[in-house]
């Protein structure tokens, strides 16, 4: 089963921005039926860019977000009083938080939400040190994230790793070492999940779709099974169904026939 | 360094079979060239469908080819009379034979050749009980084969083993089976080579360029470094140089930048 976290709820978006300054909840409530209708699984609210009124807005959003839609919410701010602030009006049992990391203080501050409110939590794979570069690097910070999250009681099923994806402009092993981390979290933390907002390995190139198509599906072979992405992008999602087709999570290619029949395949020559 | 096999010159295409019969070099040459030029290293010979005349038609064939281009050949035929007839007359010193099993009889017969004239050799991960379904299976096969080959002195760096992809339409993990394979000869056996005709994975299903095209670049992330394809077709070329700068094998991302300026990439929206 895959989590397909629905980005497009994030105040750094223009659009959004400005619907939050209007108070417009019918932009707030399009973007979030769009994306449930897109097969989100979650939709992140994101409003970590108003500094000043980050509680209120994150208050104001989630109760749009879940008057309109039953898609659980992926709360997602480093400000551990605006995630709070969101998971007190929250009605729903299901929720996500985006994230905690192995920096100082983070984890401190936000692992009692996790742990009283029984939410899955994304924990990034970086430290205080700043971004790791290879997937030893990765590795360590994986390993004292995971040793902390399991003496604080936290299931391995409730565990969403990311491998932090970096510019394969600037470090040529930037996606060979995000796979490697992939491959290696897989193997020694089965039960656990792993989800990548890869955008950034396309920064500074030419055509970046391709290579976040790409790269996308190649993530998926090493056991990504989480997107934090638009998905109402038809074809990363084709490409995203097509891959559960190919790595045998399509009983008898089921869901790859029926998305053709639905036409959705019908954006290839 | 991708090994790319050009696979168009067959003469159970039905165009290639048509030129043979009326023995018109033109279309032989136009599809060397071609194979060449859009990046064929090197250029297959298969006319394995001419029972009664495989041995004149592969010298006639083989003759053509390396009077118009310089791409060494890859000489496929089980059948290694026709095999020796090919490389008797060829006059480069790379070559490659396509290909050795683990079948009754074909290894011995096919092996002479291979040490006679220096070639690299694809190896089917198949024995004479049939074609394997899990990744076990088909390590027990290569394992053999490995074992042969290294006995017969054959360096690792001229075998080119073919996990065998059968269709995901018949069993839904067919793709995860070949992609786990893949990963394992990787690891067991490093210094060697992978290469896959891929195009089975889609058998009985609908849009199956989508299928092809998503999991060649899969199978780039599990140590595959060869491809029997067609090379004139841009979109599968395009998304094999881009993994190929996901996967840290292309330095600076130069390969892409340089396909990008040439218009390569112009497919895309």
């Amino acid at each position: 089963m895959l989590t397909i976290v629905g980005e497009l709820i994030n105040t750094s978006r223009k659009a959004v921005n400005e619907a939050v300054e209007a108070r417009d909840e019918s932009v707030i409530r399009e973007l979030a039926r769009k994306q449930a209708d897109a097969g989100a699984t979650y939709i992140d609210v994101n409003c970590g860019s108003r500094v000043h009124d980050e509680l209120e807005i994150m208050e104001w959003l989630v109760n749009i977000v879940q008057d309109e839609v039953d898609t659980p919410i992926c709360f997602d701010s480093p400000n551990h009083e605006a995630l709070r602030r969101g998971l007190e009006v929250y009605k729903g049992t299901d929720s996500m938080i985006n994230s905690i990391s192995g920096e100082d203080g983070r984890y401190e501050t936000i692992i009692p939400l996790v742990k009283e409110y029984n939410t899955k939590i994304v924990l990034l794979c970086m430290d205080s040190s700043g971004m790791p570069e290879t997937a030893d690097d990765r590795m360590k910070v994986v390993d004292a994230l995971y040793a902390k999250l399991k003496a604080d009681g936290i299931d391995d099923d409730r565990m969403f790793f990311d491998a932090l994806v970096k510019p394969v402009s600037s470090i040529t092993t930037a996606g060979l070492e995000v796979l490697n981390t992939n491959r290696r979290i897989k193997d020694k933390y089965p039960d656990t999940h792993q989800i990548l907002g890869l955008s950034n390995i396309s920064y500074g190139l030419p055509k970046r779709a391709r290579l976040n198509r790409v790269f996308t599906v190649m993530t998926m072979t090493q056991g990504v099974d989480g997107y934090i992405i638009d998905p109402t992008n038809q074809k990363t999602m084709a490409d995203i169904i097509t891959a559960t087709t190919l790595i045998g999570q399509d009983n008898y290619c089921k869901k790859y026939i029926k998305s053709n029949r639905k036409g959705f395949f019908d954006i290839d020559d």
